[in-house]
């Protein structure tokens, strides 16, 4: 039995995080209230203000704070002519993060799933076909997921892009740097024998 | 770079969370808002008013939703004579998950600590002591860490509580069960043979 609901309810609602059960959730409460109660309720206010607030940027389709998203409005990226086109949010926090990439950014979403009813004006790609029109951007990297739906979902923008010229590129597919070839799975290592380069 | 400051903030926010560094903070934030804005927000509403609401049991010090927690309120509960005294809040909530106690609790929320300026008043030991000259318990059962500081904290506790003639035992030391012998501590074992009992 419990001494108090008001906590019960804090460990039930902490499991909606990805990686966190009963035994973790417990813990992070009792954390909270016995050593964290001002953080905990920044914490709080910040997720509430996040969710009431952050909406899709007009241009890219990102989480942003305004109309257009901070990525967008910086006058370093906003005259790029390059856009990486991606599954998720999450994906630009990672190329970001990567660091050698320096133009501008297309969120999809998703990914194309007929089955799931997602089809291209889900992904808005009406919005990225208006936005090629526009004649802004002079080149594409295909950055989805290398999966079966991320390679069918890439196919299908590099039709549109090439409708109006523009250079479209796939990040590479390979063995990942650092560790073993002999724990990389087997179609990844086929697929770097494929697509090996000139040394 | 990132496309948003509330994203940000939240990002940075769930860090004060223990075992979450930025990596799952991030996995996290991007979660919520991609999947669970609804309950991100019912999440952050508990927060907010666990950390507001809650206060200390005027019997138990335990984390409460009144002046009295639901342990000591329960009808089963609050006939025991049977007090189990714990360092921490979160130690009530895994004696209660053994489920092998049906007494009422009393929580130190610490030890004693001389150098941290931590004495019998910082842990409620006055109120203890009010509590046991009115009658109502009859045994203590001294829970706290199996600490050095723990145990300094459980002798104090005794001599108060033998000053009124109550029964006073300590939980039993030893090896954890399941596992292996040899994965048990050196001290651990030196105790286990120590108070080996008749079988």
């Amino acid at each position: 039995m419990s001494s108090s609901q008001y906590l019960d309810r804090v460990i039930k609602a902490l499991q909606i995080m990805p990686g966190i059960g009963p035994r973790s959730a417990t813990r992070i409460a009792y954390h909270l209230i016995d050593r964290r109660k001002d953080d905990a309720l920044v914490m709080a206010q910040s997720i509430i203000e996040a969710m009431e607030h952050i909406k899709l940027c007009q241009h890219c389709r990102n989480y942003a704070d305004d109309d257009i998203c901070l990525i967008c409005q910086s006058p370093k990226r906003s005259v790029s002519s390059t856009l990486c086109i991606v599954e998720n949010p999450s994906d630009v926090q990672a190329i970001e993060a990567a660091g050698s990439f320096g133009g501008l950014y297309f969120v999809l979403h998703g990914h194309l799933s007929p089955i799931e009813g997602i089809g291209p004006r889900e992904l808005g790609l009406d919005v990225l076909d208006a936005r090629l029109d526009s004649g802004d951007i002079k080149e594409i990297i295909l950055a989805t997921n290398p999966t079966v739906e991320g390679d069918a979902t890439a196919s299908y923008i590099a039709a549109i892009a090439r409708k109006y010229s523009i250079n479209v590129s796939k990040i590479a597919s390979g063995v990942p740097l650092g560790g073993d070839l002999d724990s990389v799975d087997e179609n990844t290592l086929a697929t770097s024998i494929q697509n090996r380069r000139p040394f």
